[in-house]
């Protein structure tokens, strides 16, 4: 009989389900776990703090279909607590390993530094278990490899974060490699099968009959588990298909079935609105209704159909069934292939942008997003920050090859920059995308910014961009036009891009303030061709914003005075 | 009847209890309440990010007693944990007060964004429960004031964290002011009369039946609110006195009868040790024997009479009695002032540092912690970070007048910076200390570094001192001497400094390599004297520790092979 340590164990398991890359901050709790990892042929990340660890990996398993974030007992793990509740929120499978003390230390009463200095040791575990679909101590060396794989399938199941604490002594125990023969399940077992064809043919029967069906792209559902049916899908229907805020990015954008964001009263381009008010059945993958995901609630599709696809369910109406959406699709894609073209929504093309316009003197949002179209190409993976970021990219038509996500629904601010990183390094694993390209508010930034010390690094040469415009414009707009508490400080990104990174000479920061010279420096050869990192520092308006995001806030103005 | 907002009410609670100062990120849930914060004469000073806003409340509050950070629900409230629990365990009373969503929108079961997506609004409230001595989200506006009261007399009865999450609506329900005639207890009521009258005379009984009793200030019960007392008591008992790590910077280290650090096996100056060990009788203030505040508990006093004084008990050997150390310190200083002296236990008096010696080549541990006895001067606040700083500046007499910290039980490595922020706020705000001195490893400062641009804002002149040593020095000497995973990636301090401020022009970094130039810097007097925030970036060598961790860890290593 073979035995391996149960930390080793426990690696292997994270290597099995495609995670090459392990991010976290040391602390002595976890010393002895880090030391199994390089020997296994993983790689550890040190990230300079834990919640842009958390980050990073939320990042890497939206690449890779899962993450890993390393932290310690008590400070460590809850500095990494938002990240995984954004990971919560946005089902996206992180697990969360936390290096305790030893069982021995624990059962001990003595008081150990990162408690809360009163004996106990179950405050944190706890606490994550609000976060996770599954958590673990383990305590018992006979359980482990059990409790391990409990939290691996449910963290995969449920496309949600898992917990794994685990100290010295019991990753230092061994057991027998003949656990690893059965596998964690990676994908999502199939449902009743006539369940799932029941669904199917319910779903074409219904588009069949409708009058103007149409297909959204949403962002619910653990998105990246099942996105690569979503081109097939628009392909074979060819129906006019639109993104969410939280969906964009999914789809192949130069698709002519592709027109657009619907999100309400922020729809962009403005007219996609109507074009979705007017269809009678929607085909709606992933539908996640939160308020930034929706124009603020701004979006009407309560007289239409909607054929309502979920990770565990497909709801046509009042009727569901127990039919897991990853399976549908590419069954739905199957057995629509026979099937005669549906009617045609017209819905108006998007409008080319107009090359030969005159640029405006400030970087102007609606100049910025439309002069992002022509600069993105096949290759980048576009990641946008909560904010005016994540709703000015919706007027950015992707190049086909291009795809990206935000942080739609937790909106949490500081994430953009942490997830990617973890998304570049996860890229250069897989060569899925060739330039990961970051949009943030200098707001949201701040509160991560030595995430440029990753980003710096690794051998990755991300592009990042900086909407540098004195503050949180998107709280602005919620109140406080020109209060001091939506300023935020004045920070020199491009010297500290530099500074966060001496070693890596080849590091460029610019910084610009007219479209003029954005418009020269996205013009460059150099800058598009770049094989190192560059950071761009755009000084904007504060009083500016994104239409879509102009067009919201006025229509909840307007139904607050109706109402 | 006078009527106000519920908000403001909150606020002038604040100000009742001596808080000046709010800090905290904003987020839509809260930015009606931080309305309110300026017009009733406080002031707020937004974070970089949460988890410096808390810790920045808690150096706030062991300066000003109490402190407050506000945060919006989900993930800014989450992200600022870490510095909750810190607070919690090192009895810091700090209020987390939380932005929540509209109680209709509470109510609503829409998804709201900076929820987890599944309509529930507890889950992070149940989370702060563990870290907090009482929690309140206000619901119902008639139970508001009498809620916001019992958090806060809870908070500074207890001197943990308290939590509060308010609504917009609920803040700006409007309440009579009659309700603030009752006013907070900010004191710890007295005990039964006579219980502290008994429990002060056996403290005498028994300190005058020792042979050889001394006095060791330590950090726990809450050190700020009975620190006052510390110096008289030294003054009156005239036995020799000591402080753990926790306690250090506590008392008047100029005092003949003061005579260094007791730590176990890294008792600074080495002699503590045997002083302690020979004694039969210990008056221990805020005893809190964490493994970090014992030397790893190299600490040896278990046949010793421990007079253990705490918060809410006086504890001789096996007899308890119901007494506060606020309270029992002046009374006991009272007492004993008709009373003989004690017998005196010999101590082999401080080494005085030898200003004659060469310097070394590089800027060593030992070197430095030295130098930095002349360095500081009445007036000064030291705060030190976990870690080698923490241990190294044990070896650092403070001249009287000179005051400091460090948290050493909870051991949040990025914690000193943020929390210097706030003290030295709180220390411009009541004059108490004309200078912050932050020592820090960068090992550490990478965590939390846009704390500089706290640092470098807001008319403060801190000096920081970042030994730069490669990583994580106090792991390696758990574990991983020369592991990739101890190591930190190189920045630039001086200009981070520098680029977190480029609206500060005159504050200053500086990058010192020897021990030679950064002597001088210390000589200088423009660097003393300056009226501009200041950094000083110390390359160091990664293998060097001070004498007190390298004798921790050869004593446990010492421990373990005769165990």
């Amino acid at each position: 009989m073979h035995e391996i340590l149960i930390g080793e164990y426990l690696f292997l398991r994270l290597k099995e389900i495609g995670i090459q890359t392990v991010f976290g901050v040391p602390g002595d709790f976890e010393l002895a776990l880090l030391d199994l990892i390089e020997p296994l042929g993983l790689s550890w990340i040190g990230t300079p703090n834990e919640l842009i660890g958390a980050y990073a990996a939320d990042g890497y398993a939206r690449v890779k279909g899962a993450g890993a974030v390393v932290t310690t007992f008590g400070p460590g793990e809850l500095s990494a607590l938002c990240g995984l509740g954004g990971a919560y929120c946005e089902n996206v499978p992180v697990l969360h390993i936390v290096g305790y003390p030893t069982t021995q230390a624990q059962k001990s009463g003595k008081i150990l530094h990162h408690t809360l200095g009163d004996g106990s040791y179950d405050h944190y575990n706890k606490m994550s278990s609000e976060l996770s679909c599954a958590t673990a101590v383990l305590k018992d060396p006979s359980m482990a490899v059990a409790e391990i794989d409990r939290v691996l399938n449910a963290m995969l199941y449920h496309s949600k974060p898992g917990y794994i604490g685990i100290s010295e002594d019991v990753a230092y125990t061994k057991v027998s490699t003949e656990y690893l023969d059965t596998q964690i399940v990676r994908s999502l077992p199939p449902s009743a099968a006539d369940s799932e064809t029941k669904a199917v043919a319910e779903v074409i029967r219904v588009l069949e009959s409708a009058k103007s069906p149409i297909l959204v792209i949403d962002g619910g559902a653990a998105r990246p588990s099942w996105a690569e049916h979503i081109n097939p899908l628009i392909e074979t229907l060819k129906i006019p298909s639109f993104s969410t805020v939280m969906g964009k990015g999914a789809a192949d954008e130069s698709s002519p079935y592709y027109h657009g964001v619907y999100s309400g009263a922020g729809s962009c381009p403005s007219g996609v609105i109507k074009a979705v008010d007017e269809s009678d059945c929607i085909l709606w993958l992933g539908n996640l209704p939160s308020d930034f995901n929706t124009g603020m609630f701004t979006n009407h599709v309560e007289n239409t159909t909607i054929i309502d696809l979920q990770r565990f369910s497909v709801t046509i109406g009042t009727t569901e069934f127990d039919a897991c959406i990853n399976h549908v699709l590419p069954k739905l894609i199957e057995a629509f292939k026979s099937h005669a073209q549906l009617p045609q929504l017209k819905v108006n093309p998007v409008p080319t942008p107009d090359t030969t316009a005159v640029l405006p003197e400030k970087i102007e949002q609606d100049w910025l997003w439309d002069r992002m179209t022509s600069f993105l190409r096949a290759g980048d993976l576009v990641i946008s920050e909560t904010g005016t970021c994540q709703i000015g990219i919706t007027a950015t038509r992707f190049p086909s090859g291009c795809e990206g996500w935000t942080q739609a629904v937790y909106g949490s601010i500081g994430y953009a920059a942490g997830a990617a990183a973890g998304a570049s390094i996860a890229s250069k694993e897989t060569g899925r995308f060739k330039r990961v390209v970051l949009v943030t508010g200098e707001g949201s930034l701040q509160l991560t910014a030595q995430a440029f010390s990753l980003l710096n690094r690794h051998g990755i040469v991300p592009v990042v961009f900086v909407a540098n415009n004195k503050g949180y414009t998107v709280e602005r707009y919620f109140r406080g036009w020109n209060a001091s508490y939506n300023d935020v400080p004045m920070w020199d990104y491009s010297a500290l891009f530099k500074a966060f990174s001496p070693d890596v000479p080849d590091a460029k920061g610019f910084k610009v303030h007219t479209a003029a010279e954005l418009d020269a420096l996205m013009s460059d050869p150099e800058f598009n061709s770049a094989t190192y990192p560059q950071c761009v520092d755009m000084v904007m308006d504060y009083e500016d914003a994104p239409l879509a995001m102009k067009a919201v806030f006025e229509e909840k103005k307007r139904s607050s005075h109706r109402g």
